[in-house]
């Protein structure tokens, strides 16, 4: 579930410290985590029976990171500062549905009530926009 | 450096559910962590010395969570989604400084390059907009 990049770019940015070459071990980062949990959710509507739905929630702990960049190699003065090369993850929903609820109201009119619910399935550790 | 919000709202919405109070326990949740790491910079330009700026660089497992909320109670059918109750954590500096490094450039005119650059100094597990 890690978001950090393999390979060569990575390892370059990486180069000129030993000491940051530690994040790129693989055994250190899989271990974040993501679970997806039972959640009971009771529906109430005035006037209306209770309806129950399971459903799940995302919570768990997602590799991130903010390592600065060296400045680009330019002709002249550039006192521009390099961006960071930063990544951040989320224990959110990779699979849902919408569901459609509808609860049975008895005396009223009309004798129902409809209620959209977005159904988690599963959980996991996803990349967010940290720009 | 949870960001997981305490107290009554939080526990209103996990109320239908045992298992969702799991999330609320402050044990649990206190074991996410955002490291500060030492990264030695070298700061090359052509033509120019090398020089050596020791900065840091931030990594590690912060919480997040997302969880469905329960429709509103409102007259008639409501088949607007409620939105979810989410939260994620970053693991990026909490206090930096901007530097400017001046390289020597001899025989070259001028005889000197500036770069700036962020200098890390301390990380933290800080919340991201997800919505």
């Amino acid at each position: 579930a890690t978001e950090i990049p393999k390979g060569v770019a990575f390892r370059n940015i990486l180069k000129s410290s030993k000491n940051a070459l530690v994040v790129t071990k693989k055994e250190y980062l899989k271990e974040d985590w993501c679970k997806t949990e039972q959640l009971v959710q009771k529906i109430r509507e005035p006037g209306c029976l209770q309806a129950t739905v399971l459903n799940n929630f995302c919570y768990g702990q997602c590799n991130s990171f903010y390592i600065p960049k060296n400045p680009r190699r330019r002709e002249g003065n550039d006192e521009r500062p390099p961006p960071a090369f930063k990544s951040c993850s989320f224990c959110k929903p990779k699979k849902f549905t919408w569901i459609t609820v509808t609860l049975r109201c008895p005396g009223q009119n009309p004798p129902f009530k409809r209620k959209r619910l977005q159904k988690i399935k599963q959980c996991k550790c996803l990349p967010v926009g940290v720009n």
